[in-house]
């Protein structure tokens, strides 16, 4: 399993910069040779969004993705509906910032009804398909860790993902691969492989023994257990070669100075991805 | 989906009254109307194992299962074999208790060698049956949910224990289903048709939003999200007529009074499953 020896690939997701402007974290790429960011919504929109794009722009920098689409469920169908124009709104953001590529966490259930709210998703996903067209941005739908089931995310594996966007059968939907996500699952290496031709994006982080938190534990690659190398060749191996996200949602490293995050994160990019 | 209107099926988990001695979960139980109880082995060792099996039977109790064997993984041959002693040591405490269950948590991998830990798994629990055979006692695989693979199973999922126990085959080893460790997985009603025959433990307790602690999060039937009457009605479907095991490791019910904490759970039994 061969190493990278660039930063060619990597790619700062903005989750990982929380305390960072958007302005901060472009500068702060480009003084750590890092050629893209995955920019959230709320970042672009502090600066204003054609701002935003100027900026990444003249930094020379790629954006690999937009965090973030879905959060579909909801009580009533004008809720639904509102959420569903929320999505048309991210496609043109992302559009705009220049990326091809929106993340979508599809949000948890508002009630038990977890049969419901699936399918539901699986609408949502079918009625933004023609947006997405019209933006030439594709919907990335991320499964989450089933820990996550309950407050943020329906969709669960990866299996489960393959399966949703198997049936809307679009250029349009694809899958962004988080190895937080999915490492723990016996099946991950073959829906990777069931994956192939649709995988949108690819994000590294690590799974801390014990996990300080279930929102914010998540650690620095090579601090804790799980095989990235391994998930990264087989990612690599059915075609992706696109940019990898380091996406690391942890108190301790939002503490800790930008500068000093982005070059952990590059060592240890190169070290154990 | 009919409710049950009385507490034949129900068994109180000491997990779930943790300051409890063997003799006040005893206690406790025949005056809240429980006819059956799950013991964990350090409870029973406390009191010493003959006297903790005369304690439950003059009360007549039924003995649901015994917790726990497992915990396979090691990084050494020696430790290996120690643990597989031990799982030996924990099937004559499950037939001296009385019962026929023993339940069995799998344990971490050592290492970051998921596959390697899970093939151990099953050439442990595939050397043990012959074990379990002579004792009397089943194998109750329980698969834990997924945020638990890094620190006490890597046998994380409904599927992967019916696959694991289909190559096994032997009526000595089977599943234990519990709610909390597999309500989130969409192929779930699918897997406890395939798991019939062999079901030989269901626990319930429920999911909180948010979720206070990994660990000790658990909450009460009726608090949470889990769809846990259908999850039940599914369970009995396939031919499950067996005890149903409350087991709830919770800070905040552990710190109730006991007999408060068993006069709740049987009520949401009632309302909840």
């Amino acid at each position: 399993m061969t190493p990278f020896t660039d930063l060619r690939r990597l790619s700062l997701n903005q989750a990982t910069t929380q305390r960072w402007s958007l302005r901060e974290a472009v500068e702060g790429c480009a003084r750590a040779g890092i050629p893209a960011i995955s920019i959230w919504r709320d970042k672009a929109a502090e600066l204003g969004l054609p701002a935003s794009a100027r900026l990444v722009r003249d930094a020379g920098l790629s954006v690999s993705s937009v965090c973030r689409g879905g959060w579909f469920g909801a009580t009533t169908e004008a809720e639904r509906l509102a959420r569903l124009d929320d999505n048309r709104r991210a496609l043109d953001e992302a559009a705009a910032l220049g990326t091809d590529t929106l993340v979508v966490v599809c949000g948890p259930a508002p009630n038990r009804d977890l049969d419901g709210a699936r399918a539901w998703v699986e609408e949502a996903l079918a009625r933004l398909l023609p947006d997405a067209e019209a933006a030439g941005v594709r919907l990335a739908v991320e499964p989450l860790h089933p820990m996550f089931t309950a407050d943020r995310s329906v969709i669960v594996s990866l299996g489960q993902a393959n399966d949703l966007v198997e049936r809307l059968a679009s250029p349009w939907v694809g899958v962004t691969v988080d190895a937080y996500h999915v490492w723990w699952d016996p099946r991950v290496y073959h829906e990777i492989e069931r994956a192939a031709g649709r995988i949108l994006g690819f994000h590294v982080s690590d799974w801390l023994v014990p996990t300080p938190d279930i929102l914010l534990g998540r650690g620095m690659m090579g601090d804790g257990v799980i095989e990235l190398r391994r998930l990264r060749v087989a990612v690599d191996a059915i075609g992706y070669d696109g940019f990898i996200e380091v996406e690391i949602f942890n108190q301790a490293l939002w503490d800790t100075p930008g500068d000093e995050a982005l070059a952990l994160m590059a060592r240890r990019y190169l070290e154990h991805v």
